[in-house]
């Protein structure tokens, strides 16, 4: 597997590239880089090329006879996940694995139970956006997911049309719970959206909101599972039912 | 929810039971029950009972009237779970998220590249046992899967018939990868095994042995997932695509 980096500033038909700070970082002091090295440089919209490490000096690595590639397929239905804010490092993990398995974009959301305070430093959004970029490193896509900016779950939810599944657990009282076989295609030919609750869940006026605003209820089996384990379940469901 | 008890010592007619130290303290100093609430209480093997707490003294805390209620449906499929040796807590969260999915059986395997020593206080399958009763009480299943003792996977491999899929990097050159619909009919009728590499993902030689021995190859979708996102978005997955 040949080591992958994130170069937002490339353009369509550069054939050298400068990397950044960071990544030069990266390159050179963590996986110790040599001239001539052969490496892929991603620019996070789809676009993927490999080329041949130059030199690194002061200015950053410098890469040159960029050739594009063929980046990694996408997910055939763009997913948004709207998730109820976790904790600390469940936060992180959570923007490490939506990236891998394929989510589109994630909006975290304040609800009823959330236990995060909304104090700037506890809702670090910059490092989530640079935890889903080492996560697409990683992982080999070429589309780095977007992190929306935290917005309270009422606001979020009136925002977005087309398919909208809300997970709740599968012991809850709730009427009209869909099976995602009937979701299928719809789904396929614009986006859809998924929400899942923080660890305390959705309040009923939340479920109650939701399913006005047009989101299906949705449960993942019969066993109740962890806040955190839910939107992995149901990433990983939606992306096999729905690919072809 | 009600709060639910694990009994393993109860018996099929049983009209009453005195929980075990550790159950008697969870009901009695964490969730701090009183005289003639009502609990659950499940064997681990398929039985749940619905009754009401008598008292709590030296012996234990006492439930009587006790009924026999429906237990949580199983998956269709018993799946076990092969899976490399993790670190300490990623062990600990793959035991609790296999139970809350469904796993059947869980069986540890040393493999070639597998970061974890064999010394027996770093391979503690007593505290995973807990781990699994833990995570039954709080997801719900009456069935508390089987966790093994660890075997050398070229041993784990060879003890098993029936529909066997070995999990592969999507960027791993190996032919002959499956697609899990075309599964769907033999697992149906007896189990099925899937068995997931640790950190460091199998070695060619492993995936030759295990194809050998009647493993067939596959990849959940084309990112690289994290080894510990592996046993939860493939048990996932298969849990939605073995269900009617």
């Amino acid at each position: 597997v040949l080591p992958r980096f994130y170069a937002p500033q490339i353009e369509r038909g550069a054939r050298s590239i400068v990397l950044d700070a960071d990544e030069s970082h990266h390159l050179v002091h963590v996986l110790r880089l040599k001239a001539a090295d052969t490496v892929r440089v991603f620019d996070g919209r789809g676009g993927e090329w490999q080329g041949r490490l130059v030199s690194c000096d002061k200015r950053g690595a410098a890469i040159d006879a960029l050739e594009p590639i063929a980046p990694l397929p996408e997910a055939e239905v763009a997913v948004t996940l709207v998730v109820g804010l976790l904790r600390g490092p469940a936060m992180h993990d959570l923007v490490r694995d939506a990236t891998m398995l394929g989510a589109h974009r994630v909006v975290p959301v304040y609800t009823e139970r959330t236990a995060v305070s909304k104090r700037r430093d506890v809702v670090p959004v910059a490092r989530w956006r640079r935890i889903a970029i080492t996560s697409c490193k990683q992982c080999g896509r070429a589309v780095v997911p977007e992190i929306a900016e935290p917005l309270p779950f009422s606001e979020a939810i009136q925002r977005e049309a087309g398919v909208r599944l809300m997970l709740v657990e599968p012991t809850a009282a709730i009427d009209g719970r869909c099976r995602v076989d009937d979701l299928a295609a719809p789904a396929r030919q614009g986006g859809a959206l998924i929400a899942v609750g923080p660890e305390g869940g959705w309040t009923d006026a939340e479920v109650r909101l939701a399913v006005e605003a047009g989101y299906v209820p949705w449960s993942l089996g019969t066993q109740v599972l962890r806040a955190e384990a839910v939107p992995l379940a149901a990433l990983s469901v939606l992306r096999y039912a729905w690919s072809s």
